[in-house]
């Protein structure tokens, strides 16, 4: 059936709506919730080939949708608009895609065929599968697991879904599984390794379960947005940038799976494995190190976990071309002081303009990865790269590497610390007691950040003063918090009062 | 935050949408697919409370919304509506609930505690919970399973999520796990068992994975929509009626999980326990008969997984104070003919005006499984419950009373079985070749059924015209499918074509 259209200027933030008069979808046969295929159509027919998949919502107003007219979200609207000249619509019943029986599969135990995540994939990509369907196979996932033969076709099939780069073989990246908050480390070593003289295209996703990915931290300093071709112009420039990899058609189908996965706050394990191999394929990385934070809060409890996941990640990452060394590092606590995008990002650009002032986990931790990556690259001998990263970083060469990056892609390379500002609401926390920081609550420290309003308020965030081992006295102020509204401030303080990150202790371990 | 509303006409068949304009939502620290909580307010504050959970859109076009105001689609519009005079809405920001936790346990493969079980259902009646987060729980529990417990703590909840009726003691039902075609046992068994002088308030769900449910198949007489105070009336008079559960605030919390058990044609056994009995408990229901269709295509594929359901079903109704009686029944073809509402009312109709025409699957098991009620009842000895059924039935006193059923509910009740009127897109087929069905496909007749537009088109369905062991003649007919619309028609055709549900054979099984 042919439909004229009207743009509402609505949208959903996702999910592709087409809004339909009841008696049209009568005649189609759909009702609300069901899924339409859109083809832009102009006098010749046809223009837009497989369509695009939307749900169907109805206008019960006559006024705002008249019959034989269908109003479109901005989510698909923009898609046909870039379609133009078009002169109307055709819609036709889209039944549930056939993946949703291999999803079903993997929901019962079973171990899906190439060809299942083939379609899988394909439906993904083309966003076929509605947000409860991606959930099921998510969960089912999360719930039954998936194979090394599984998780290798998905992360092929998930790089295919969209451009693939070859830089070549001296292609380097840095990934980190997360979990440990403040872990600003990308902002150190990026511009490390791209002093060096290396290739490093840093790609990162958003924070899915965390207050801040290195793309909301980076997006403090430069635009992270941008096209493939656009990112091929800075990295021929700069041989570095830091980027997000949802912008560059790069494993697009990934980025649906995340959308769900970040709603859900579920990051499966073997998920995690093909979003991170999947997005490094695709941008022609073929030397990788990962960095593993093991302990209480991340997704690795224990360091034999961590190292099993280690193995298996390696392993994975061998048989589609990606050498990689696994780091496991500790989470005890958070990297550096800050957590939140521009709080990181503040802490970070403080460290590249004054390395020897720390904070001291912060420039450990980056050099320590940078130095491996160094000597994966021969840059320095076996047990030395950690020197010359040192050696980069205090010659001031790293600074300047990161102000061109900024440049590059479009910020002031001359923004300093002082520059970045951050929540206007904002508390600060002191403390009634004498003691010692004995322990520190990451979950708890996440939480908080993002009540304050991580990551989608980049100003929001906390500041840990006080770290384990240090000893506080009465009036010490111990933690700050930084909000954009009064409402997410207060949300943030309850909790911090509720579930107290700081745990404080004499430094007595044990009277006998 | 308070704001002016606009109705738009909007609807999405479920989930509430409120509108808001994109620099609103900033300031209130919302982004699109957030949840907020809105209280209509007048002068004197806020005149709804606990408010009503709905997701953030954004409007783009300032012509369609302006910044103040917020924009409602009809889902929660009309409820708000309802608590007029009100001079606009207060809008927070309301986070993840915590019921989330338990799910995430359940997913976790834990235990569920009875406050952990309180808090989803309370989650679920109050619409907090995203669709995605409800299918999450839905997975968890179809991968992770309920012990017994949980299941009687989610009865219980589910029960108390809306209004429990009290009949005393003798309070009848019956009910079906669902899975063969063709099951309008109901629109038979009810009728007789009132006209035995029970009470028999049958309340049903309407199709969840199904072509047809017996709400669905009553509503081609009569409306089944009634809030709990108008079915209350219709019992006073007529001792019985057929009314879809959706309607009368009968545990409301689990219409939620079932329509996205709806949506991913999912429907764990544990999940269906529940269900059930939250609806029977909430009826007031005290004597219960469980059909239990077992074969392939069904929930149990071997009399052993039926027998071990039965006995699961049996011990947590008396756990509930419901006493019990499952009933395993043969699944190997559709019960009669007809497979859709309109073509399952006119069986059943045709069998209460005829009952020796049959169809005898259809006469024997309503008999079968009213017999059984009347035996619990004490209205006939046991093992002759099924002649007095027979009895009522074949004395005209069945359809008599399912007359005086259709009129209490606003039907005609003088409609003839020629009066119901089907699918006026179909089609015939008839068969090439010579033989004896042998086999029947039934989850290829749901399929066919489905795809020509059941449930949601009440004409569209199949008729099966040869069952099991009649022999077939080329150019007899075998099948006929209606639709009302040709693609609808096309797509049914296509599946018959590709998935033929009439296994054909000889009459010799061996030769040796």
């Amino acid at each position: 059936m042919r439909f004229e259209t009207k743009f509402f200027g609505l949208s959903t933030g996702g999910v592709k709506i087409v809004v339909m008069h009841p008696d049209d979808a009568f005649n189609l046969g759909v009702k609300q919730g069901d899924r339409v295929r859109v083809f832009p159509i102009n006098e010749v027919g046809r223009i837009k080939e497989p369509g695009i998949i939307a749900i169907v919502d109805f206008a019960t107003n006559e006024e705002l949708l008249s019959k034989g007219c269908v109003g479109l979200y901005d989510e698909i609207g923009e898609k046909i608009k870039r379609d133009l000249p078009h002169s109307g619509v055709e819609l036709i019943k889209a039944n549930r895609p056939k993946s949703f029986s291999a999803i079903k599969r993997k929901i019962e135990g079973k171990t899906l065929s190439t060809q299942d995540i083939i379609e899988i994939v394909k439906d993904c990509a083309e966003e076929k599968l509605l947000n409860v369907e991606l959930a099921a196979f998510i969960i089912g996932v999360h719930i039954n697991g998936l194979i090394d033969d599984e998780i290798v076709d998905l992360v092929y099939n998930l790089a295919n879904s969209g451009d693939i780069l070859d830089f070549g073989e001296d292609c380097y990246d840095k990934h980190s599984t997360g979990g440990v908050p403040g872990n600003k480390i990308s902002l150190i070593i990026v511009p490390i390794i791209s002093a060096s003289g290396l290739l490093i295209p840093k790609t990162s996703t958003r924070a899915i379960t965390s207050p801040s990915g290195t793309a909301d931290s980076m997006e403090v300093f430069a635009n992270v947005t941008y096209s493939k071709e656009e990112m091929l112009q800075i990295l021929e420039k700069e041989h570095a940038g830091i980027f997000w990899a949802g912008s560059m058609n790069s494993s697009p189908a990934t980025d649906v799976l995340l959308s769900i996965q970040k709603i859900l706050s579920i990051d499966p394990l073997d998920l995690m494995i093909s979003s991170i191999l999947s997005k490094k394929m695709a941008m022609g990385v073929k030397k990788l190190v990962l960095d593993i934070p093991v302990g209480p809060g991340t997704k690795f409890p224990t360091i034999g976990k961590g190292k099993k996941f280690a193995i298996r990640f390696k392993e994975i990452a061998r048989r589609i071309g990606i050498e990689t060394t696994c780091v496991l590092t500790s989470a005890e606590q958070p990297i550096g002081h800050a957590v939140g995008p521009a709080l990181e990002a503040r802490e970070a650009l403080r460290l590249l303009h004054n390395p020897q002032l720390g904070p001291s986990s912060l420039l450990n931790k980056s050099t320590d990865l940078a130095g491996i990556l160094l000597e994966m690259a021969g840059k320095a001998p076996d047990g030395h790269g950690k020197e010359l990263a040192m050696e980069i970083l205090l010659s001031g060469k790293a600074l300047q590497k990161m102000r061109a990056i900024i440049q590059a892609q479009g910020g002031n390379p001359n923004i300093r610390p002082e520059d970045i500002s951050v929540g206007s609401y904002s508390i600060e926390i002191r403390s009634e007691i004498e003691g010692i920081v004995a322990s520190i609550d990451n979950h708890s420290i996440n939480q908080i950040a993002k009540l304050a309003g991580c990551p989608g308020n980049k100003k929001a965030g906390i500041e840990l003063e006080k770290k384990i081992g240090t000893k506080i006295q009465p009036g010490d102020v111990v933690f700050r918090i930084y909000a954009e509204s009064q409402t997410e401030l207060d949300a943030a303080l309850e909790y911090y009062n509720s579930h107290p990150p700081i745990g404080m202790g004499s430094m007595t371990i044990e009277k006998i």
